[in-house]
């Protein structure tokens, strides 16, 4: 166990106000590889990015990196010993592929030709993952730098998949094949955002989520209402009664055993929520809805970030054309998909749906369920002692306390949790205005070089406490 | 008021009889002509089929036979008084129209050119609806050859119009500019059927409806439902908890006041439906469903002729595609029909739902109602004068006793009864085999002619009772 004081703050500072340069030149050269795992086209060019990135690496320091094949887009994976046997492992998550970009999208430059202006970096990928995976080198290295250590605090492994973009099809697989080798004590994922240029954020959670079609059948082929209407069973209205039924007039969730094992708020959770600066007519136009509905006794942050829903993603059933049809529809189709958080079981909920669907529905409509896969949610508790080093660590880099988020969202994060059975921290420094999956993608350069700082910070301090906690 | 005795069946039978060949003669020619009112290029054949008719009925006897426009496909009326100025005025109406038909839809002849097999005459319109017009001619004929009249005991009038293949949609248009001709004191639908080969049966009525779309608008586009489900409103939702809302668990209409006026079922009615000679399963079968639901406390056959329901036409919103998509839908739209009994107010139920789904919609979920118009309904008291006079003539014709059945669907006979103001009689001698609308449609010669021999007798009984009732 490391007992080395905390480096001061103004050498990491130093250090990386003086790579300012080198930095941005090697973010720039990555930017430029058009690494979009979604376009088979631009398969030469992810791989291409996962060999500059393995290249890169290297050059930072770490004595291993490689290039691990997957069924799909390849990922990159480095590692670099502590000198201390004792200090905790830490893997770091991100990607390096990026969504497609058109110029004719709307862009102002060219995506895949990064530009500054105004202290932004412009370019597909800029936020959204390149240049929070990049800021862990220059982070590594201002930590060495102002340390004078020749190895990190934490054993530090990095993994930057290919295939995020592309819903990560490979990565549950990847994780279980090399599970041996991405041994660690805690993940660290850069591939998140904080709550705006003002307020640094560590983000707690994510949800998990389970979605699912159901396909009722009930006449073999539409028939005629008139003539039969009202006698035998309507595959859309069981459809909408299936889906009306989900929630109650509080809208809470009716599916028994739904809830069960629920992680609930803490107070002290819910108060930090509070806190934060939310402008909820602000968040309705960016829904771009027209009002906020939910589950009765949380507010809108608690229900996107914090509790369990289950949503209609479609219902479909006889005529859809123009005017009218009056007909018995012969199917429907219900998609829904289910929210969770940490302490819900995904296979009971499932087998839930199943049973209460099939006892829900008349006799004559015949069911298929089909689920569609489920991925894990994730919550580290807010007194877990990685989470505190990560707070002192940010609040350190930004002068400023620290807020605490969840994400309502789901994603390969929770796999990690999952697969290697430790738990996920979220550093990420990416902001609401930055543009993810749009045109104009850019990142805040100082936010950039802030993630670098926090991440200096972070090994020291994981290093120093991890046992304390 | 005529007091002529009944003739002697026997002589309106060997009318029928001598009349045989030459009525199917008449018919064959026709059927040749496709007069398929949803085919633009057909319109042509439509105008000739009105020609040959309103010729036909010239030859018949009928002093008058008119084309009629309409700002559709042209209708042909006809009239024929009586010479007794104090008799009854009757309305015959029926369609000259037809479905499409290509042969190669599976028939096992050319659907315009008639084939007679098995004391069947195969056409497309052979018994929907050009045999049932067409047996008029032979019926009043017969009615005047047996009891020695030169002009009906009845006045008879003929409207057969050439667009209820189409939906009759310049039809109560027509009625209301011609309703000073087409004043009588009943109308005579002749484009039914009976219960089936063995078991004459009368009409009573039928169920209106009215229709409509509801689009219901939530997000300004479809939004992620990891970042902003279960704390916005969601369309697809509220598109299912309106349909499911609907009815109650005992399938009984929610819709405030939809049930007023309803004219419920007599005893005697529910008696005579019990004693139909009814196999359910087979009815379900021929529904192409697996089991029977509707209304509770009320029998199939109660349910499809006699109660009011709601159904749900067709319902859609959000992604309906392949596999799923985690979002919450910008849009979803409901289709619904309404079948109406005698005694509901079309424009109230409107107005009911109207205010009901702007009652039961949240918030966020703006919505628009169209509603595609209304068909009335009609119901003629089993203690009808007249009622008795159709049952009294088709009991002669067949020789045993006649049931009553109603009619689940909707039809312009309502418009009759509405524009009219006078009570509407079914004399239909089609059976469920004809195969309307299908392909191979025949009708059942020997009942063709029970059919005109039902209208001989009709015009006397009705001439004999009609104030007596």
């Amino acid at each position: 166990m490391s007992t080395t004081p905390a480096p001061p703050d103004s050498a990491v500072r130093a250090f990386i106000h003086d790579q300012r340069s080198a930095f941005l030149s090697d973010l720039t050269a990555w930017l430029r590889i058009p690494s979009v795992s979604a376009d088979p086209g631009r398969a030469d060019d992810v791989r291409r990015s996962a060999d500059w990135l393995a290249a890169t690496l290297r050059a930072t320091g770490f004595p291993v990196a490689e290039v691990w094949e997957t069924d799909g887009a390849p990922a990159v994976f480095a590692e670099w010993p502590s000198d201390d046997p004792a200090a905790p492992t830490v893997l770091v998550y991100g990607h390096h592929d990026v969504q497609p970009a058109d110029r004719a999208d709307g862009w102002h430059s060219e995506p895949f030709v990064p530009e500054e202006r105004d202290g932004r970096l412009y370019a597909r990928g800029a936020a959204d993952d390149k240049g929070q995976v990049l800021f862990h080198t220059l982070g590594v290295r201002a930590h060495l730098a102002a340390t004078g250590r020749t190895a990190p605090a934490v054993g530090l492994k990095l993994l930057i998949e290919g295939e995020e973009e592309s819903g990560s099809p490979h990565f549950p697989a990847l994780l279980r094949q090399h599970a041996q080798r991405l041994a660690c004590d805690a993940v660290v994922v850069s591939d998140t955002g904080m709550w705006d240029e003002n307020t640094p954020t560590v983000c707690t959670g994510m949800r998990g989520l389970t979605d699912c079609q159901i396909d009722l059948y009930g006449p073999d082929q539409d028939i005629h209402s008139g003539s039969f209407g009202g006698a035998v069973p309507n595959p859309a209205t069981e459809a909408a009664r299936l889906a009306a039924a989900l929630h109650d007039e509080d809208r809470v969730v009716t599916l028994p055993g739904f809830y069960d094992g629920v992680v609930e708020l803490t107070d002290e959770e819910r108060a930090l929520f509070a806190e934060l600066p939310f402008d909820e007519s602000a968040w309705v136009r960016g829904a771009h809805s027209h009002a906020t509905l939910g589950e009765s006794g949380y507010t809108t942050l608690e229900r996107v970030w914090a509790r369990p829903t289950a949503e209609v993603n479609g219902i479909g059933g006889g005529y859809q054309g123009p005017g009218g049809k009056t007909i018995v529809p012969s199917r429907a189709q219900l998609k829904l998909s289910f929210r969770t958080v940490a302490g819900q079981d995904e296979e009971k909920i499932q087998q839930s749906l199943r049973t209460w669907v099939a006892e829900r529905l008349p006799a004559g409509i015949r069911h298929e369920i089909t689920f569609w896969g489920a991925t894990r949610p994730c919550l580290t508790p807010l007194g877990h002692p990685a989470l505190r080093s990560l707070t002192r660590a940010m609040s350190r880099a930004f002068g400023r306390p620290v807020r605490y988020t969840r994400e309502g969202g789901s994603g390969p994060a929770a796999d990690l949790e999952d697969v290697l059975g430790v738990p996920v921290l979220f550093l990420g420094i990416s902001v609401p205005s930055d543009g993810w999956h749009a045109p104009n993608e850019k990142v805040e350069l100082d936010l950039l070089f802030k993630g670098a700082e926090t991440a200096a910070y972070l090994w020291d301090d994981l290093a120093a406490h991890w046992s304390a906690g």
